[in-house]
């Protein structure tokens, strides 16, 4: 860690829950499934602060990618997902696990809520990960309708709906 | 901090960069001005990370609320905004800057980038607020347009609305 870092500020954050998706972790080579089922499992101590979470249809959850290898400093700019026909691009543009604050975001349907336990489908998160915070998804803070993403990642998107085809 | 927190694992945010935006604190009772333009300021560590995000239209933003009250268990159930209309909710169905972890999200436009300087419109955030993650917008994992509000935030938004019409 260098000077530049020593001498800022740190926080220290705290989960409050963690994601429970058993056999996810089983899968090698992991896909995400847009329609598996997982929970998140909130700490006791916290459930009392959900009520009122389950009238939303989606939730934003920011999750600890806890098992993601953390850079000191910006790393070699490099292709998305590994593919060599994409151009090489810095952390921040992609959705790589690997960044300063490895901090994972899903917007999840949520199914229904049983006291502490949210059933969602839609999180990308590995069995145990940590959840760090839950808020309810709003469309007027949220969506950016008229969002416009890189070409590559149009071309990715649309190279993992056919592998994805593929697959059956 | 009671037993069960301690026995946690705790992670450490390091920022990445601020939110500059002059003037705000002298704004008295803030209200959120959506074309109100910012800048983030990313700290030249990590400035070659940035490379590909301008192609993006929109961003994803965390950012740590590091001058709200952090509680140390639910708090009672409290209205949002204050408003006595509005029935009592937990914090996690609200935006409230008091939560376990004080992480914000905003979706701004990001309108150019100069270096390690991000030109933003849309980041509801105090000037010198420490940012601790990008990421650019994408509508496939982001919009959620179906998305359902509970019906006092949608009474809200239309007070905000008619309040802001009535300032001028």
């Amino acid at each position: 860690m260098d000077e530049q870092e020593d001498n800022r500020q740190q926080f220290n954050v705290r989960p409050i829950g963690i994601v429970h998706r058993p056999g996810s972790d089983a899968i090698p080579g992991l896909f995400f499934d847009p329609d598996q089922e997982s929970m998140i499992v909130i700490d006791s101590l916290w459930e009392s602060a959900l009520t009122g979470i389950e009238e939303y249809s989606h939730l934003v959850v920011l999750f600890w990618l806890d098992r993601a290898e953390r850079p000191e400093n910006a790393p070699e700019l490099f292709q998305p997902d590994g593919r060599d026909n994409l151009p090489s691009v810095g952390l921040f543009a992609t959705r790589t696990p690997r960044r300063p604050n490895p901090i994972g975001m899903a917007c999840p349907r949520l199914i229904r809520r049983d006291g502490n336990c949210l059933h969602v489908r839609g999180i990308d998160a590995w069995d145990g990960t940590p959840v760090v915070d839950i808020k309810g998804y709003a469309p007027r803070d949220d969506i950016r309708a008229d969002a416009q993403v890189p070409k590559w990642l149009d071309r990715l998107w649309k190279t993992h709906d056919e592998e994805r085809a593929a697959r059956g």
